[in-house]
C-alpha cells in the first residue's frame, strides 16, 4: 500500500459500465515521487485525509467485484502513523 | 487509474489476433512523469480529451474479454476534475 | 522481492474489512529509490529489521487469503546479505 | 502497451522450460525513460521495427499459454503513429 | 524480462513457509535504473552471471507453484546478447 492524501474528485459521465456508482477520488502519494492517481473509494474518505491506497488486481478485490475496472482503490483512513527516523541503519 | 490526455492513434496491421478491431490510442500521463502509452479505447474517446486509464489485468477486464492482449485501456472520459491545492498537509 | 527496512507502524480504524487484524508496518526500500510503503506483516517483523517485501497479487498469497486487500507484504526477515561488489561486470 | 524499438536478440541455453522455442528480443522503450527490456515475440518482429509491448500477466496471454514464464511480449508491429502535439492542453 | 546480474545471496531463517528451500539471490538490473532486487532462482544461476528476471505473478509460475510467495524469479542464464546500436531510429 502507499500512503496518499485525498486531494480532489473526478467526474466522468461516459465511463466503462462497471465504474457506475463508484466515488472516484484524486489522491497524491505522500512520498518523494508524489504521483497523482485516481482511486475508487472503498471506505468513505474525505478531502485532506491521509489514506492507504492499493493498486492492480487488489483494487478490484477491494471494490468487492473482480470485474470492476478500477486498478486503484482507497482501503483505509489513517488514524496515526508512527515512524522511527532512527531506524534507518539499526 | 491515471489521468491521461489522448494525443494520437497507432496503426498496426500485424498484431496478436485478440487485438483485431480495437481502437488503439496514444495517451500521455498528465503528471510529472508524463509517460506516453498506447491504450485500447473502451469508451469512444477523442483526441485532446482527458481520460481515465487503467493498466495490467484490469485493462483486460475493461475490454470485456480476459484473453485480450491489452495491458492498458481507457475506461472513462473526464468531465471535470476538482483538486483542492490547500489539502496538501491538512 | 525488494529489500526494505521496517521503520514504523500505521493505525487505521476505518478500513476495508479484509484488513482487520493485520499488522500494518511502514517500510522503506533500501535502494536508491528509497520508496516508503505500507506492508502487511506475515512473519512478525520488528522496527529496524531488514526484511523481504513482495508486491501485487503475491502479497495476497502471503497473507493466506486471496481476498485480502493488501498489495504489499513482509515475507521474510533477513539474517544476512552477502553482496559481491566485484561482480558488476564479471 | 508501450512503444518500443527492437534492438537485438538474447540467447539463453539454460532457461525455465516454458521458454523453450520462444524468440527473445531486446527492446528499448521509446519514451523519456528508455528502459531496455527482453520481450518474447508473438508477431515476427525484426531488428529496427517499432513495436507494441505488453507486460505482466498479459504477456503470458499473448504467448498463448498461461504458464509461459514470460512477463513481457511483443504483440504488434507499428505501421504508423499519428500524434497531435497541439493536443497537450486542448 | 529484465537483464540483471547476480551479485549476491540472502539468508532469511524466519520467512513465509512457501519460501522454504528456495535459493534467494541478490540481482541488479543492468540498465540505467540499476535497481537491486531479490529473486528466487529457477535455473541454478551463479554469482556474476547475467540472467533474465521476471516479476509479479509470472515469478510464481516460474517456481512451479502458484502459491509460492516470490514476486521475482531468475528464469534464464544469458549466453549472449546481441544489440544493434544503429537500430535506434531505423
Amino acid at each position: 500500500m502507499t500512503i496518499c492524501q485525498v486531494i480532489g474528485h473526478v467526474w466522468a459521465t461516459k465511463k466503462e459500465e462497471s465504474l457506475a456508482g463508484l466515488k472516484l477520488m484524486v489522491v497524491r502519494e505522500m512520498d518523494e515521487r508524489g504521483r497523482t492517481l485516481v482511486a475508487a473509494d472503498a471506505v468513505g474518505a474525505g478531502i485532506g485525509e491521509r489514506v492507504l491506497v492499493v493498486s492492480g488486481s487488489t483494487a478490484r478485490r477491494a471494490m468487492g467485484r473482480d470485474n470492476t475496472c478500477a486498478d486503484c482503490a482507497i482501503v483505509g483512513i489513517i488514524d496515526s502513523l508512527e515512524v522511527d527516523r532512527e531506524a534507518k541503519q539499526a
